[in-house]
């Protein structure tokens, strides 16, 4: 019922705690520099009000609904669509009160405090939620929801965000971008170039995608050079709408630096759908290292998102389609898996691939031993299931030691929850904090050292490495 | 030479220690629910004097021998019975002095705080056990084994036990439960239901047990549906003893969803021993998708321990036979492995699947990721070489803010020391006491939300999990 | 700009930080100790002043300049050799110059620790180096260097050093470690037999080098009798310069116990250059046995180093050289890759395997469980990134409970870099108090214990396990 403690996340310790105090008060108020997420740009292009609390922070929010699911609560019964067209719930007040009834199985988790943490700066909600109070916050929530300083870009504008990029696909026509610079708001939107449907011969309709993509382009894609040149232009395009990098999700971390003719008559196996499994794969790795070819030429920046075995339920992907919290981590090795890109590009201090990853046991052994020497190569912050404060803590105790501050690139918020950025962004400040303020406590670093890598870490890292 | 501190496992910080105290004076007087374990029934069933302090704290225990004799104690003179009918020492007083002399070994390890505590709860002994005060300990815990309140079922009842599991294998008759059963005391002891023998393949005369199976069960368990009868049958058994759960102890996590052919096919390939390492594998994995569908019908909880290299050492093994601490734990994929398992029965909310693993690097990875979705799988606690305080904080860190509090089942102690039990039970609640207290001075959970996830914990969980 | 905090790395609650202190004050004065590193003999048989600052502290220190590096600095221009004979910068006041203004990307690392440790310990330089007071400290560092009381045997005096092993390769002379001891010095640097050249095929020059070998023993190395018998002679070679171990770098710790004429035709294929990457790995991995097998005789220790793929970068190797930072962890399995080395004489208590690995994932896993049972195998300290506050933490926290305190060896600091050595013995003696005080904090322990362990780790365990 309380409202969240001031120093929450601290040290507890009274000595560090005060100096987390005194570093957290240098970062809270900074700009959020958001690199990497899954906001809509619609949301802002149209700037419509959010429709209802369960439609703001239940359906669409994975970390909810798959934790409630766990406990027997059947998706349908949470709102969330169905893939084949079957009924689900659609009264977000009943929808809601589900939410309320099981809110204690968040307990523990980052989304409990992502929450609490909305509910009482976005909404002015000082309780946690509960059965008890489940109509009350609904009816209080829908009542904001509906007044213009509730609407996305005046969210956008309390929230404090200096930008905000959003990720799409390369069939995209960046509609809502359009929109939104011919709207003449100053908030800074911008996409991020992701081509994982045109890269990957695994995806749903590959060689229509790859059609479709040299016709948007204006090139016969279906050829090898064709489509190169389509990326090329592609990413121009979206460089046009302010992206600075690229994304790329792949289930190994993988790469190739095929010659051309191997490379060729890979991509003309994926169109054909005849590339095996180990092919297809191939095929991904070597289009790592032309996208950090074509990011030399262009200067986006290239991230890699590794290592998640999608969609580990047939039957839920078949009733509910992708995204919905069936997702899950796999071990990944990156030693082995990213020399061949590495040893054609990693020495290039003007290209900045960043990596990410789900499986911590490579913080320490793997990803800063190798962004501790190669150039090109910076590590993404703690990710999606490590996105949380105990995540956050490990990250920074098995990467520092290795790879130092100044290899990693501040934090990424990575998230289709609008309303959880601020929050997102002040549990990393927090955590940073905290981490800072245990390294002066125990001799590890200077005072004025802790001063000054916080306020790296909370905004400056991620503007340089994003080249925001 | 000092008593064990009241204070000990709590977080170090004077507040949070406060409220780790209170916390733990809720749960340290509840019921132990000990839901899987290795303790004889036949003590409980006979309830006769144990024999003697060596034969109640070492020979049995494989914590404490196989940690002597890394630094070089003989297993013999410890009084580990050979295999091959060698001679070993059986004068207990210089067992004992051998173990005395050697206890400085276990500073550090969880055996050192379990003998410590059941040395000064259970005999009232206040120093640390030394070569100086072997022999005066030994003879004070002798003295007291003696006596009618340290019998089995004495202590039973004097550590709270609200009812405790044992593990037998298929071909047991069950008779020391029977006896139990017979003797009118009101202890609940139960069974469990372990079927490697007949299950793996490569168990020591597998063919043979089959068919003691088969005749036990009155079926023809050579034959495909006869053996799953027999299975359904000897479950009826169990349970009719009290089992509530199954118990599987596979090398790998492999689970296999065959069709009927393919399955009769592996068993009877097993049953001529002519299977392949890799068809021994698929057969076993096979076994646990049939095991959860007959769990769907008779209520039975499964439980799968995996990850284990029994007896690493072939002369060790020949000289001593199995449990004798040579059982190595051995990286675990789940994600990939327990896929058929999960597609064929994961989403039925009736059914419970309890997972435990040897591989840590797996909590966060897999383990918290897959039973924080599907709704028939929890997550067993720490488990043998993590039953320990570190393994248990890490367990807590590493899988709540991905799978919170409610897909994780209480504590098992999963021991054959039975004078462990309640200190086992005793770290755990100490543990989990100082984890809530150090997300509550973090601000991560709400006062009031901790003393109802420190009693679940301690107590609800387990009976809710396993269906007692 | 201060000094370096008396307390550092103590935990920061007053009460534990209190039993750190004095658990440190008890061991800080302790002679180091120093049975493995690369220091280099002809320091101490020439003791001729060391050259200026860079080439103290930047140029031979793979920890530094990688770090430098990774954030777009040339090698070269810190001074790294080229192999290819390039131009480098030779002025070392540019290098330092270079070093001070990038000195912050050490930050949170522990050559930060290291570094200022011997600038104040050694130097009496009392703020932290950047570009304002490039010049100021390389002329201060400059001119003392030029002073007797800064060669290389006062400063091994003035670091209190008892013993300190060189590692030799099987083709040296020893011409220092000779040169030294007819020097009349009563420092004790000792030699350790390191044949990695003539037992890996994938050696440069392998057969060039078992030929060498093979004179130098005045055998004929090409038969495999002779070989081995070579081996033996260069042991008692090595062990007449006070060799008290070998050590072995293998890229996994896969051991094989292969038959006489198994392991000649291996040997036999690897002189003639036509053993696959298999055979290879087969015939490193039989070595280990073999070697092991000849300690049993001559006493030698044997030590580990499994993990670490060398030269992750070829247009790096081709142009540096190897050890400039690009040697990468690898995941390891011990439990199946010791198992023929441990079965074969793994229960001699006589013996002594020291196992290091870079993959902490498998301190609890598998190196704790292997070294908590069998008599011949110990662990190695935290070993390379892993020679840090939070790497040296994690090994206790992840050892200590299966393995306890006695199966593990104490400290190596295993450097190149002399005046780290105090430095990172410092950091393992405080690291190790406060895990102790921390321990006591939290009853797991008893007070006497932990003074009596202190000790142990941060001396006694190093002079047992090594044999010196």
């Amino acid at each position: 019922m309380a409202r969240l403690s001031k120093d929450r996340l601290f040290p507890v310790e009274e000595r560090s705690r005060g100096l987390a105090r005194e570093l957290y008060a240098t970062t809270r108020d900074l700009p959020i520099i958001s690199p990497h997420g899954h906001t809509d740009p619609r949301w802002f292009a149209e700037n419509a009000p959010f429709p209802d609390p369960a439609r703001l922070f239940v359906t669409p929010d994975h970390y909810v609904f798959r934790l409630l699911h766990s406990q027997g609560v059947p998706l349908e019964a949470l709102g969330v669509a169905r893939a084949d067209g079957g009924p689900v719930e659609t009264d977000s007040r009943l929808v809601w009160r589900l939410f309320a009834r099981h809110f204690h199985l968040l307990r523990g988790t980052p989304s409990w405090l992502w929450l609490r943490h909305a509910f009482e700066t976005v909404f002015g909600i000082d309780e946690s939620l509960a059965e008890s109070n489940a109509d009350a916050v609904f009816d209080h929530i829908a009542g904001c929801l509906a007044r213009p300083e509730f609407r996305p870009r005046a969210l956008f504008e309390r929230f404090g965000i200096e930008v905000l990029a959003t990720t799409e696909g390369p069939l995209d026509d960046l509609r809502w971008h359009r929109l939104l610079r011919e709207s003449g708001w100053s908030g800074r939107v911008i996409t991020a170039y992701r081509p994982d449907a045109v890269v990957d011969p695994d995806s749903d309709g590959f060689a229509a995608n790859v059609e479709a993509f040299g016709a948007l382009a204006g090139v016969d894609a279906t050829r090898w050079d064709g489509y190169l040149d389509a990326h090329r232009i592609r990413r121009a395009y979206f460089k046009d709408f302010g992206a600075t990098s690229t994304d790329h999700g792949h289930p190994t971390a993988r790469t190739e630096n095929l010659s051309r003719d191997e490379a060729a008559a890979l991509f003309d196996k994926a169109l054909r759908g005849i590339a095996t499994a180990e092919e297809a794969d191939a095929f991904r790795g070597h289009m790592l290292t032309e996208m950090a070819r074509m990011s030399l030429d262009d200067g986006l920046v290239l991230q890699l998102h590794a290592g998640a075995l999608r969609n580990h339920s047939t039957p839920m992907l078949q009733r509910f389609g992708r995204d919905r919290g069936y997702d899950l981590p796999l071990r990944t090795d990156y030693v082995r898996a990213l020399r061949p890109l590495l040893e054609a590009v990693g020495e290039r201090a003007d290209l900045t691939i960043i990596v990410f990853t789900l499986d911590e046991s490579t913080y320490a052994r793997e990803l800063a031993p190798l962004a501790g020497v190669y150039p090109a190569l910076r590590l993404g912050p703690a990710w999606w299931f490590h996105d949380s404060p105990e995540g956050m803590r490990r990250y920074r105790e098995m990467t520092t030691e290795t790879a130092g501050f100044y290899n990693t690139v501040g934090f990424n918020d990575d998230t289709r929850a609008f309303c959880s950025i601020p929050a997102r962004h002040d549990v990393a400040r927090r955590v940073d904090a905290a981490y800072l303020a245990t390294l002066v406590a125990t001799g590890r670093i200077d005072d004025d050292e802790a001063f000054e890598i916080a306020h790296d870490l909370a905004y400056r890292l991620a503007k340089a490495a994003y080249r925001l």
